[in-house]
Parts: structure tokens; sequence; C-alpha cells
């Protein structure tokens, strides 16, 4: 078959970039680092916006949209800011192109030289606290709550489809609070809004917790992040949601009267999710026949493949899943008949496959003539033949139980990936079988910095679940006293 | 009242600039041309977006993603495109910053000079058509029909808040067919999807016609518009469908095979509506008062206000609201209790009033005692006192009354605009009175180049309507022969 993926096993690595292009979820653009999101992976990246919209709107959070270009100036009044994000980045200096002079095409008109240059959002905290600035006066007018869902670039050198491209779509709130206490407390509400959608809705077991300082957001005083477990060992940072003290109200001077008459800074947060996700998604469920999506989650839960030899048999046969397609979606379902005529069933079948529809229906004429269907479900590639008699019943139930399985399952293995690890020359050795690694460390950034230049391990995160880490105990690597276990892994 | 807006007589244009920032929808940036667009806004272009977005979609239309960045030299591959929009645009030159070494801030890193300079889209028919090709093979892949939700860059000069900014909003649809009938009927279906859409949500009657050669698309062989008449006579362009015939095939040397196994270019078209509808919608039905939203876009369609003297006052009305509010909302309704404390009922009246919001109800102690609430409707400013039993079913058919309403009105104002003009003595002193002009032109480039010389008239659209307009008759300007009445008008 034209269209098969290199085997996990194989090469990971290569197994994740066949199956995103041959899945048609993107593909690389003409422009450097950019993508191209192709219908099918879009679908996807709508379905995960939709009910993370939601979500947000629940907790009374607004959509809003603030300019795509941010005043060069901007990125240095915070100081840690811009040493995280004002360097690689898309500089706009010009305004103008004009006819070559000299040749054919066109040519940057050098009179329309920009006074300040323009840089392409790399995330919006200035742009949006410099407008906070004349919408907060009073308490009355705190909380603010916005939302943009938007597109920024980062000028990534080594870039891979949906992980790290220079271009990606986002979500990126920005909240302004009258406390500290509310403005902790809306970054903890927000990461529990991520690992619930990533839990539920993409059946990613997360593992919650805390930035150590040295892996927080650029101005951040607390980042806390949603961390997946990928099938080679890697971890995922798939969200993160910033508590940003009054740092950028201070670097904006965005000022509020409180209920006694005094004038205080203005608390921040901030928090996203981006199209990484998909990368998350693919890498966390798929297997070596390709995709493997969750109902909840998938442009097209079921399809039906007919088998036919004759035009009668066809037409029959087309009818019946007419029937069955219109009851599915009357309840919410989305359903695809496959009646192109130029492929056989076979082909098809690794198609849907490739392209992780949870559940493949087939039926042929001796379905027909015993009223049965042959039903293929994606997560454990089982078929049994059930009858199609009160069919949409179980076939619901049974995506209801698919996105449960495909959760069981990556909690499994997310289980058995974290190891507690007491010492360094353990660490060494079991950091290469990849997985969480839960071991105590002694809070230092040398320590950190050590670890990862020794193994190329990182801290993933500190665990809100105290029962998992508050524990006294010995540095894996340097052995002073710790006072909790941290998770480290390698990661993406 | 410090939100008064100007009147509409005294000043057409600053009441308009006035509504949009005192309504809360959008606001100037720090980024010059940039704006804001602020929740109570970007609410109205969500419900917009997701309208459409549906109607798309039942025309079978797939959402994509494609690059923000364009290679420069992609832009000069079309012709006519380059002239159309190549020059005025924003130009990524670099891709870094670094530290200032002669002073505080941040400075563009000359070393980090791209190879070819990057423009952000202004339109993304070139990115799209240089992707298209590695997508279309074979006549079975044809059709393409995709869509993308983005935002795009126009460096303009002179800007004003959703009708021409430097950065808007807008969906660009992108298809491509194996014949030009095929593409031909697919701009025409679009504006007739663009032109429902403005009738039926946005309560706008526009004129549906072809663009003259003159005023079409940078290589469109042919534009369809919809055009909307605002309250001071000048007309608006709301949306526009292309026919691209071959011209971006050939550019980007997009070629499928036929079903007799020949070599042939594909078909184009491209169609959009922007954050300008935005602009036709504030200024075709506000009022001296504020906003005037068509109850299918209004992001709250009905407002309580509580009118109480004592705690219990209070307490009993709202908990009356309350229940009427979750009745509503089940229906699918969105409904605001404004229990703010601290501003009067006259206050919130004038403030929802600006705001637009269809049907205001206000309770006093009076109305609990006799079954009573006061109605108020924002079109007409009509206020009724109605039972309070059975009140939901009343205020529903009144939303819809209200929204049929708005149509009629704009509509009868519509046609009350169009005036049959014979001479050129008319023409000039009706073109003053504002409104459009139906009169005959000899389909010349001279001839409406002279007339907009000489009125700052332009040919908004050749009517698709044939009664209105196909007749033999004698150019307005020329006085030669000519075949059909076009609609002129000064425009926005």
């Amino acid at each position: 078959m034209a269209k098969e993926v290199t085997k996990r096993s194989d090469n990971y690595s290569e197994w994740y970039d066949n199956l995103v292009v041959k899945a048609d979820l993107a593909e690389r653009s003409a422009v450097r680092g950019c993508m191209v999101i192709k219908p099918y992976g879009y679908a996807i990246w709508e379905k995960m916006q939709g009910i993370l919209d939601r979500m947000f709107k629940e907790q009374g959070v607004k959509n809003a949209y603030f300019p795509l270009f941010i005043p060069k100036s901007f990125l240095s009044r915070e100081a840690e800011h811009v040493e995280g994000f004002a360097k690689e980045c898309a500089v706009v200096t010009h305004h103008r192109l004009m006819t070559n002079p000299n040749g054919p095409g066109v040519v940057v008109d050098p009179s329309a030289k920009l006074e300040e240059e323009l840089v392409v959002r790399p995330t919006s905290e200035t742009i949006i606290w410099s407008t906070y600035k004349s919408w907060i006066h009073s308490w009355r007018d705190l909380p603010v709550l916005c939302n943009q869902w938007c597109n920024v670039v980062r000028w990534e050198m080594r870039t891979r489809l949906f992980l790290r491209t220079a271009e990606f779509l986002w979500q990126e709130g920005h909240t302004a609070h009258a406390t500290a206490e509310e403005a902790q407390k809306m970054a903890e509400t927000m990461v529990g809004v991520y690992a619930k959608f990533a839990r539920e809705t993409m059946a990613l077991p997360v593992v919650v917790g805390h930035k150590s300082p040295g892996e927080r957001f650029a101005g951040a005083l607390d980042t806390l992040t949603i961390e997946a477990m990928m099938q080679d060992g890697k971890a995922l940072q798939a969200g993160t949601s910033h508590f940003l003290g009054q740092n950028f109200a201070k670097s904006f001077d965005v000022l509020y009267t409180n209920k006694e008459g005094n004038q205080e800074y203005v608390w921040a947060t901030s928090w996203g999710v981006s199209t990484r996700l998909m990368g998350a998604l693919i890498m966390a469920h798929g297997d070596d026949n390709g995709l493997v999506l969750p109902p909840a989650l998938a442009p097209i839960q079921i399809v039906m493949v007919p088998i036919y030899k004759t035009q009668e048999e066809h037409d029959t046969i087309i009818a019946k899943m007419k029937d069955l397609k219109a009851v599915l979606e009357a309840r919410g379902h989305s359903v695809e008949v496959d009646d192109r005529d130029n492929l056989r069933p076979g082909f098809k079948f690794a198609e849907w496959e490739l392209k992780g529809v949870p559940v493949r229906l087939a039926i042929g004429p001796r379905d027909i003539e015993s009223g049965t269907v042959e039903v293929h479900r994606r997560d454990t590639l089982e078929k049994i033949s059930e009858p199609l008699e009160g069919l949409e019943d179980r076939l619901i139930g049974l995506l209801d139980d698919i996105q449960k399985n495909i959760y069981e399952k990556a909690l499994a293995f997310r289980d058995a990936s974290i190891r507690k690890v007491e010492t360094w020359d353990e660490f060494k050795e079991e950091i290469e079988k990849g997985g969480f690694l839960l071991c105590h460390w002694d809070g230092t950034a040398e320590t950190e910095a050590r670890i990862q230049e020794e193994t190329k391990a990182t801290i993933r995160c500190i665990p809100v679940d105290s029962a998992v880490c508050m524990e006294e105990g010995k540095c894996v690597y340097s052995g002073k006293p710790s006072h909790q276990r941290v998770l480290f892994a390698r990661s993406y």
C-alpha cells in the first residue's frame, strides 16, 4: 500500500512525521517553518476549539482580539519577558513593496521604512497590558477575563509539524484581578480546565503541576502545566497557566482604585494551549496502522464501507447505510458512507485506519441476508459481527467505550512510566528507558542545570497532587535534603 | 450622560466613530492602523462567524489553515495580482532582535536578515495555489473547497475602525474546479450565501451584482458583490465572490488529468467577508441613541433592569427575573439581568440602548403587584406594559418581529434611495443627495473613470436582477448606446 507508515519501534520520530502527512493532517509549506493545516487536521483542531471555548465561557471568559503586531519597544518593558521572547521573532521593518527598477518582480521600497519596527506577536502580554491600562480604573472594572484565538510566530530554527513551528495557532487568555489570591486561583482554575479537557476529550492522562523557577514562563511568578507522556517515553508540555503577579501591571502602569480609594497595581494571569495539542494527540494514541482518534475529537466517528459486486447489491447496501447514517446523525454523531467506486474495500479499510476513525462498519450481500454488519473498532482492531437490529444504540455505546478505553490504555502506560528513583546511578540508567522519574531534588537551579546537562532530562513539574510527592528525602543528584519529589523526564 | 454620541444629522462620520468606541465594540491600538476588538464587538463577530461557517459547510466547504507569510516572489507570479496587492503591505525582513549594544532595549539583529523577504498576507491566493499544486492531480481530486478564518494585513494610510484597518479579520474561501462552468457556479453560489446571510441575519437588504471590469479583484475574470446602502447615502461593499478563471492555476502550474486522460489547468474562485461587516451593521441600523442590533446577532437579546428601593423589593424582582431568564435561555435566547447596585435605572437604560440590545424589560414593585412588566423595544423605542403571565412566548415573538422590522425599515430606505437618472445634469445633482443612481452606462472604462473624477461616484455593481437593469438606452455621460442600467453611488 502506498500510504504505509514507518513502524514506531523502527523509528518513532519518522513514524510521527509520516503519520502527520499521510493521514492528511498537515504539511510543510513554501515558507520556512510554517505549516499548512489540511482540512482533516483542521477539523480536529476545530473540535478542540469548540469544546475549550465553551469551557472558557463557563468560567466567565470573553473572547476579544488584539493586534498581530507589537511595537519593538513594548517587548523590552518587562525585563524577563524580553529575555524569553524578544529574540527569535519575525520583524516587520517596511510597509511597501515596489516594482523592481532593475529587473522583474518586486523589491522592498526603501522609502517605506517604519519609524519603529514591529514584531509579529510571539505572545500578547505586552500589547494586551498596554490596552488594559485604559480599560481598568476602579475595582468595579475587575476582573477582566479575556481570551483570544489567534496565530503567533516564534522563529524556531528546528521545526516539526504541530510540535514546533514558526507560526502556530493557539488561544491565549489574559486576566486582570484585584488581588493576588484571586489571580492565583484563576491560574489554578484554568490549568484545571486544561487537565479536564485533556483527560475527558483528548483521552490524555496528564499530570498537573508547577514548573520549577527555571522552567517558568518569562515574567511569571508561577507556571502551572499539564504534562503528558508520549509512547516513546518523552514528556510533552500540553498547556500552561501562569500567575504573573504585578509584573506586567508595573511595566505598563496599570493601576486601579480599590474600595478604600487607594491606587494599587493589578494582578495578572495568562494561559494558553496551541496546535501542539495535535502533536500530543497523535503521539499519545497512534499505532503502527495510523492515528487512533478519541471519538470526542474524531471528525468522522463512524465510517461505513459497502462490499458488493453487482449494482443491485450496491444500491441495497448504500440505502441501508444512508438510513443508519441519518439516525446516527440525528443523535449528534458524525458518519461517512465511503461510496467511492474506484477503490477496493481493503484500501478503504487501511485508509480509514490511517485516519484514526474510531468505528468502521462493513456491509456485504451476506450481511444483508442475515441482517448483520461487521463492526471494527480502531482502538483494539477487533472485528465482530453485530445484528443490524438496534445497532445505533450499540454503536453509540461503543463510541463511549472506545473513548474510555483509549484513556485507560494511556493512563496505564503513563502510570507504568512513572518510577521512583533514589540514586544518581539509578537515575542515569532509568532515564535512558524514558518515562517520568519521580525523585527528590534539592530545589536549586544549579542541580537542575547539572542534571539537564548530564542527561538532557528536565523537571517537567512539581505535581500538585501532594500525596505523590510531599515527602522528606535526599536530592537524587546532590544528596542534600529535599522536601518533595518532582517529576523529571526528557521532553519534546 | 457621559456616553452621549454625536447626532447623525450633525456629523454622520463622527456619530459612527463615537458609536464604535462608546458601545465598546472596538478601539484604536498602540499600533498604527490596527484595532482592538473588544469583547462586546467580538461577540457580534463570533455570531457572524458561527452562522456563516455553518452556511459554508452546507455547501461542502471545509476549513483549513495556510501560512501567515507569503514569499515576496509569490506575489509577482500573477501579473494583475501584484499590481493590486503587492504594494502597501507589511514586510518581514529579519528574524531576530538582539540586546542593544549601544543603549537600552532591543534592536534588529543585522545578521538575521532573511534571504527572501516575507509579506504578511494581504489575501492568500498565491500561497494557497502554490499548495494546491501538490493536492490536485486528477479529476478525482476536484473540487477542492477550502476556507480559512484568519487575519490579513493591508497597509492602509487612512484607517477607520472596522471599515478600513491595517489588520482585519476575515474568511477567505478558495476553491478549485474541473470546469469553468462549475467555478462560475460556485462564485454565484457563494455570493448567494452572502446575500442570504446579509438579509436574514444582518437585516441588510443588499443588492447583488457584478463589478465592472475596472472594479474587479486583481486577477479575477468576474467579481460578484453584495452592496449595502448606509444611512448617509453612501454604499458599502459588504462581500465579494470572484471567478478567477485559470489565472492562478497558470501562475502556480496547477494541472489535473481529466477523465479523458488529458492535462488541463484548474479553474478557481475566491470569496470573502471581513470585520467590515461590523461597520455595515452599525451604519445601516444605528440611531442617535446608539446601536440597533438585529436579534440574530445581538450578544444580549433581552436585558432586564430591576427598579427598587428596598432590599426586599430587590430580592423579589431579581428572583422573578432569574426565573424568566432561565426559561428564555433554555429556549436558546441570551438574557442578562443587570443587577449592578451602583447605577440608576435611567443610566442603565441609556447604556443598553447605546449597546443596541433589542429588548429591555423593567420590573418595579408596582409591576410585581399587578403582575406586569414594562417591555421596551430598541428598534422603535416603544414601551408597553405586558402581563408577566406567558411573557416568554410573546418576547420570543417580539424578537422575530424586531428582526423583520429592522430589515423592512432598511429595505424601504434602500428602495427609496434608488433613483433612475437619465441625463448628466440630473446625475450631478442627484449624486449630491446620496443613494444609488440607476442609469445607463456605455460600458467603457473611460466613461467610468470620468464619472468618478467628476463626481466621486463609482459603479457599485451591475445588478444580477435583470428586471431592474436590462433595458436599451443611452449612456448618462457619453450619450452612446447602452444595453443595461448599472448602479452608481459614492461609497465607503
